[in-house]
Formats: C-alpha cells, sequence, structure tokens
C-alpha cells in the first residue's frame, strides 16, 4: 500500500494511491494502527500533495556507506552516529529547496532511504524492529556542507526549513534490505547505491535509536547517503529515486 | 504571570499560578496570543504538574559562558553553537531523570535558562526578539559526558529520554538579561551565575536560530550553561533555581 498526504482545502488528511498513481482514497484521521478509509476519492492531478508525514523528529544517520564516509575523508565508525533534522525542515515532493544563500555558498544533496515509524516503541530489540515500521520513503538529507564543516555540530548545516524533502508517499509493503537508490541533479546521476550497502541495517539502527529516544508514529529514521553527494543551486531538480517506493523530486531555489 | 501545565484526570491543561502558589487557574485552550480563564480552579497540591510545555523542538546552545567553555577545554565560539534535543526527552519538575546505565557511566547537570517561543516566526531582528517570547523557565540540560565526547555530535549524549527537565512554569513578566542561576546537587551548590555573563544574548540567539529555522509556539531555546558542571547519580537530587522564575528540581533514579 502507498500511502500519501494531501491537502484538501479544508485541510491535510492522509490517502492510499490508487489505480496507476491516478487517485487518492481518503483515510479516515492516520493511518497508524491500520488504515480504513471513508470513500471520498479524489484525483491525484486535482489535490496538493505534501509531505507523507510530519514528523515529531528525524532521526538521521552520519557515516552508513563505506564509500560515502570515505569520500568525505572519514573513517566507518564503530556504531551508528546519529542526529537531528527539525520537523521545521520538512518538506513534500515538488515542493521547493530553499538556499540561503547570504548563509552558504555550498548546498549538497544526499538521496536516502527513509523510515516511517509506525507506533510508539523504545528499547526495541533487532528481532523485533520490523513491528514497528509504518513504511518506507525516499529522503533527500540536504546538507549546508561550508557550514557543516565550520560548526561541527550538524544541526544548522542540515537543519534549515526546506532542507528535508520527504516522499512522494510512504510504501508498506516492501522489503527494504536491497534497493536500488539514485539520485540525479537536472536529469543526471549523481548518486547510485543499494541499501544492502548500509553499514548499520535498518534493524540495527531501530534498536541504537530506541534505545536512546522514544520513537513515536510518523517519526523518520533517515538510513544514511551512498557515495557521490554534491552541489546544487538555484535552479536545479534533484530527485531521488528508490526501487519499489517510486521518485522524489525538488527544485532548488534562491531564500533571499 | 505564572503559566503551568497539568494532568487534570481528563487531559491535560494549561493554568495560571495563583495565590502564592496554590491555585491553578485553568486556561482555556494555550497560552498563545492571550490568556483566557475558563473558571476552573485547583489545588496545586490536588494535581499532577508536567512539563510547562511539550515543545516541537528544543534548539539548545553550546559554549554560550566563556567560563564553562574554558572548563570543558574549548574556545569561546564566533556565533552561537546550536543542537537539537528532542521532545521526547522533555519531562517536567518532580518528575525523574533515568539514568541508562548500560550506555554511559557519567552523566552531568547542566543548569540554564530557557526561552519559550510564543508565536511563530522566522528571521526574527535582534530588535523584534522580545515580540516573540512567551516567556521564561528553568531547565536542565542532562548530558551523558563520555558519550558525547566519544560521538562528537551532541545528539545521543543530550538526547535520551528525561534528559530535558523544564519548570516548574513560565514566567511571562521577567527581565532576563541579568538573572541569577544556581545549580545544586542534594542541596549543595555546583552552578552560580548570572545571565548577564552570557556570551550572545537572548535576542542575538533568537535571531541567530530562527534564521535557520522557523520557530513555532511552545519551541524552547536553551541559553547555555555556566561553569561548574558535574556529575549526578542515581538518588541524587539535582535543582535549577532562577531568580524571578522559580525552582525545577529532578530526582535520579536507574533506569535498568
Amino acid at each position: 500500500m502507498r500511502i500519501a498526504r494531501f491537502s484538501t482545502g479544508g485541510g491535510v488528511a492522509f490517502g492510499v494511491v490508487e489505480e496507476g498513481e491516478q487517485v487518492l482514497a481518503r483515510i479516515d484521521g492516520h493511518p497508524f494502527g491500520g488504515v480504513s478509509l471513508t470513500g471520498e476519492r479524489f484525483p491525484v492531478a486535482e489535490v496538493r500533495m505534501v509531505a507523507p508525514m510530519l514528523p515529531s523528529k528525524v532521526v538521521a544517520i552520519g557515516r552508513n556507506y563505506a564509500d560515502h564516509a570515505r569520500e568525505m575523508g572519514n573513517d566507518v565508525p564503530e556504531e551508528p552516529m546519529i542526529f537531528l533534522k527539525p520537523s521545521t525542515s520538512v518538506i513534500g515532493h515538488n515542493e521547493p529547496i530553499a538556499y540561503p544563500e547570504h548563509l552558504t555558498q555550498h548546498v549538497d544533496y544526499e538521496g536516502e532511504l527513509a523510515v516511517v515509524i509506525g507506533r510508539l516503541c523504545r528499547d526495541v530489540p533487532v528481532e523485533r524492529a520490523n513491528d514497528v515500521i509504518l513504511g518506507y520513503t525516499c529522503a533527500n538529507d540536504v546538507t549546508a556542507r561550508d557550514l557543516q564543516k565550520k560548526d561541527v555540530q550538524f544541526t544548522r548545516a542540515k537543519g534549515f526549513d526546506t532542507f528535508c524533502p520527504l516522499g512522494p508517499w510512504i510504501e508498506t509493503d516492501l522489503d527494504a534490505s536491497d534497493l536500488a537508490l539514485t539520485t540525479t541533479v537536472n536529469g543526471e546521476l549523481r548518486q547510485s547505491g543499494r541499501t544492502s550497502q548500509l553499514i548499520f541495517d535498518i534493524p540495527a539502527l531501530i534498536a541504537h535509536v530506541s534505545a536512546v529516544m522514544t520513537l513515536l508514529p510518523g517519526d523518520v529514521i533517515l538510513t544514511g547517503t551512498p557515495a557521490g553527494v554534491g552541489p546544487v543551486k538555484p535552479g536545479d531538480e534533484v530527485s531521488v529515486g528508490i526501487e519499489g517506493i517510486g521518485t522524489l523530486t525538488n527544485r532548488v531555489v534562491s531564500r533571499d
């Protein structure tokens, strides 16, 4: 099942994507703990899609592909390295990434697989990690690389409004252990990896993060980016595509 | 005005603290954009106080007192250094700090003044910063010092559940530019500073943070800790007192 979120005019609703991505069947309330439909149906062409989830927190993982750690001159970590992106950084498919040119001169894309948590949990053992997953979506961990190097802490560099595109929807029926992931800029291939290359796999990440902080329904874990990160500039269009999910596309615009 | 939050049995409500801290006058809805009372009144002794705010995000500032930067062997930063604590780390006055002994052997208190944001804002100029402040409360930026050093990123060390005590209430009528702040452990004085010692003052912090990320009503900025940080262990009682606000007290318990 593919779960999207969209603006209906009267508010924001979840919907199940049906009929070759042409129709959204409205979900009654939220998709946690089972989906029931209201019976209302909306043509995708007539609604505005938004981020498929508004998470209370986005927990991101650094250096989780060996080839990316190497390209940044970093060692492979002994345990997952976590940081947070604020909920205010989340945008959806087709929403613009705002480049704050007065504060940074180097903004990179980072294509990633995102895990969406389906229920409140803490101290989740590896073998039960799948039970707490609602599904998967595409993410772009947009990063002001110059500020990341300057600050050491990643918060500012990765925390700007619009620096966490998620979408286009959440795929709930998927084995995410070996999916192809690509990132393109203006149609040119820049990143190409497989989720089987994750140093710490998804169950390990859920166990690690949930041993520190309680995860809430809708919380998102970004699993890290493969090699090939690089800059974008206003006017560029960046797409993160993941096998079995779809493609998340965002245009870069100047914030100033 | 002092605004607290409390559990009524039927849910959680905001209330105005009245009559020498003996009574809570229930607020209709939330305190943003003006307070109106329902007329219901609760004796403080008969309700359970919780954190005075459940923020969408807690933005914390590192190394914002020169004497604390020195005691940790760090330089004074050129601009505010920001990091995030997850909303799941927030607890209130008298709620226990859970020490995760299987993951850390060194947990420190850090007493801080917390600023509570009153309305949605971004790119706030220094001269308008006071307009976006709802009020002030006491905070403890609890930190697993060993993990902070190991991880470099502060997220895990400062992100455990219960590692962000806030309270006991929000004081809305206060000039916060020169307040005495003390931290005690089991009644012994450990930290003693004044908010006039902040390297970056509150308007500068709000301008800096809101240039990166939109702030939402209820979001919290922790302004940094003075010198004198040190460890706690299960059984200890730690109190952060700020002139004109009150005292936030939390007992440390073993999480395991």
